[in-house]
């Protein structure tokens, strides 16, 4: 077998190695930590993983791309399973609000917030759009990121906006290196007009936008904002098990401010994975467990607002859940592109180890998008989405925090950023 | 005049024009804010900032670099002035450890901490701690900085180390783009050997120390860590007086772990500033505010070490003491180069505004190291040290946070950075 790139001297290799599935990543054994790694890659295919040199069997030639990574860190390629990446406008103006310590419950209750970004989202067209979510995905490539979800939720009941949205999504998916996982998630808020009969916006989510989003094959997910003063259990149940009938996977925002019983709900109808859990009570999160619901947790959200409270990542790990962490990037309670500066926060505030944070990026990640089998680790068969760190070690990206790590990022076999 | 470089149609350009001395930075006012703003540059001098078009007086030719900086947000180059910029290795194993929550007076009891930055760094030979300085100060540069002051204070008792740390810093600053201001910080830790009597240590830094420092002119500032199990506030002023008589102004680590007094000795014996101050007292504050001592704060450090205590930065300026912002750049309690994640630190958690944000890494960061006649505010007359980013308002870079916003960054008028 030839091959088109190779990857050598790679002083520390992480390859996540092992069942294609979410793990708790409580182990060294668990992120197949090799040192002076080797890794070859065919056109966008992984060939070969190990140490040294390649065998017999894999040939190089003057068209091989040879990459020197002595003293470098490779991981595959970073995970942001949780985003809001396409959104209009920026919310900058709420900073004053913040500092005054307005919550995020009363910016919304003034029309602010997710109102804003609305608005913003509806106003702008297409390639605004686009452009805007294009920037962001730069931006998160060259923090060694690869594929990323994105979920709509900024037109609500504007529903030419939620496709909109989407439709700049599937867009940017084929058009750029960073593969984008889409998720519809009109129920994101109650719409003003909606806030007497809830249940009939519900109604038109399931009757109207559903098999819209199906019918134009725009989302692989479905999403819903359980909460108080958003959806029930009961709304999201019957968002979300319709959704399913149509194709979509589910996913829930669940438990983030109160105990609502969303974690709960999340084990009992399998969702794929459960976001913030911040709230989360004991029994949801053992029933996480046992139903094997990935905890996508943001821990960036809880720093940004400042709130003090953050998920118990440690009790869901040693209960066993399997913890997936991204940026939940967008405009108003988490404007940061950067998955590095959220593995330092988990890390750091959460205390997970070095071995968990990179599982959560990384294959668990990938698990919560249903891409176990083609990325998350590097292994032979999966795709060459490789990321390579300056930096001797994992420990290091996560404890130097806040600067920008990345040397090159792989996609599909090919360098797409350089640092 | 004839410009030798222009920027023009700045969409926020911010000034920090005034007295030339630090400031609260409470008002808009303070910070000299401009719309479509307008800078000319001759050499390595500003030679006019105004709004709309130049004046006639000054002209351009085919030679003068022009700027187009529309959408833009441009301010004094960024003052990081208190690090530890020079120093050998790195300490990402210490994570583990504080991971289970052992303290850093604990680490450093268990010989780790910044003894093991000691040896590091006394095994590093001249070259080896330039390059990595070096490589920092190039990732300071990428986030805006134009200014760094840099401690030595690893070698302690082996003063050939910390002769080698303050060479290296003389090196970089006359071959780096980036100004480095030297403080001498031998005064850093109680070396072992000098534990049941540091008195003898703190006369071999008196004696024998400072006057090297200051016959080979290799440092401006002398800084001591007055804390519980280092030097206390008898000693610091003794060592601060001594390093006074022979020309190098005071700063003092005051007051970071226990209420010892600093922030009443750095007003005692006029400090120019004092650094840290978490736990210092009203009274310590009030007579900073009297004596007009800068406090030099440093979130990052709080961040990382997780301690839950930040600076009382609110009060400080409600008491009229300017507040300066800093990295803390070391490799145990704040490995970070990225001065605007702290922007961002010290807006969110200690609740300060933009302007006062602003104010704290600019013309007060550069009062903290006397050299507000030349830089930290964009004057005529003052050095050409300017950071455009690529922000629509001073709001953004510091709500849109963990990313780099730098855009262009201009040294002694020359582009020595793009984004
Ligand atoms: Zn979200
Ligand atoms: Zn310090």
């Amino acid at each position: 077998m030839k091959a088109t790139l190779v990857i050598k001297n790679i002083g520390t290799l992480i390859t996540l190695q092992g069942e294609n599935k979410a793990r708790t990543g409580k182990s060294l054994e668990d992120i197949g930590l090799v040192e002076n790694g080797i890794i070859a890659v065919q056109e966008d295919k992984i060939i070969y993983v190990g140490q040294g040199e390649l065998p017999e069997n894999i040939s190089v030639d003057r068209e091989t791309k040879i990459i020197d990574a002595k003293g470098k860190t490779v991981t595959p390629g970073l995970i942001d399973s949780h985003t809001h990446l396409v959104h209009g406008g920026s919310r900058e103006n709420e900073l004053a609000m913040k500092l005054k310590g307005v919550s995020y419950l009363d910016i919304l209750a003034a029309g602010g917030g997710i109102h804003s970004t609305m608005e913003s989202t509806q106003n702008a067209n297409f390639d605004e759009l686009y452009s805007k979510a294009k920037k962001s995905l730069d931006t998160m490539l060259s923090y060694g990121v690869t594929t990323v979800e994105a979920k709509s939720g900024y037109g609500i009941e504007d529903f030419d906006t939620e496709l909109k949205q989407m439709e700049v999504a599937k867009k940017l998916d084929e058009e750029h290196p960073v593969n984008i996982i889409s998720t519809f998630m009109g129920a994101h808020a109650i719409p003003k007009k909606y806030e007497e009969d809830p249940d009939e916006f519900v109604d038109i989510i399931i009757n109207e936008m559903l098999p819209v989003v199906a019918n134009k094959n725009l989302a692989q997910f479905c999403d819903v904002f359980c909460e108080e003063g958003v959806f029930t259990v009961d709304q999201s149940r019957r968002i979300l098990l319709a959704a399913r009938e149509l194709g979509m996977e589910a996913k829930l925002h669940a438990d983030e401010i109160k105990p609502l019983g969303g974690a709960e709900l999340a084990a009992e109808i399998d969702c794929i994975s459960a976001e913030h859990l911040i709230a989360a009570s004991d029994v949801g999160i053992k029933s996480m467990a046992e139903k094997g619901v990935i905890a996508n947790l943001l821990p960036g959200t809880s720093f940004n607002l400042q709130t003090g409270k953050f998920a118990r990542a440690r009790d869901m790990i040693t209960e066993g859940v399997p913890v997936a962490l991204s940026t939940d990037y967008n405009p108003g309670s988490c404007p940061t592109e950067n998955l590095q500066l959220i593995m330092s926060f988990a890390s750091l505030i959460m205390k997970l180890t070095p071995e968990e944070v990179i599982t959560g990026v990384t294959i668990n990640g990938a698990a919560a998008l249903g891409l176990e089998d083609s990325i998350g680790s590097l292994e032979v068969g999966k795709k060459a989405d490789i990321a390579i760190f300056d930096a001797p070690n994992l420990e290091y990206i996560i404890y130097h925090f806040g600067i920008n790590h990345t040397d090159i990022v792989i996609k599909d076999g090919k360098i797409v950023y350089q640092g």
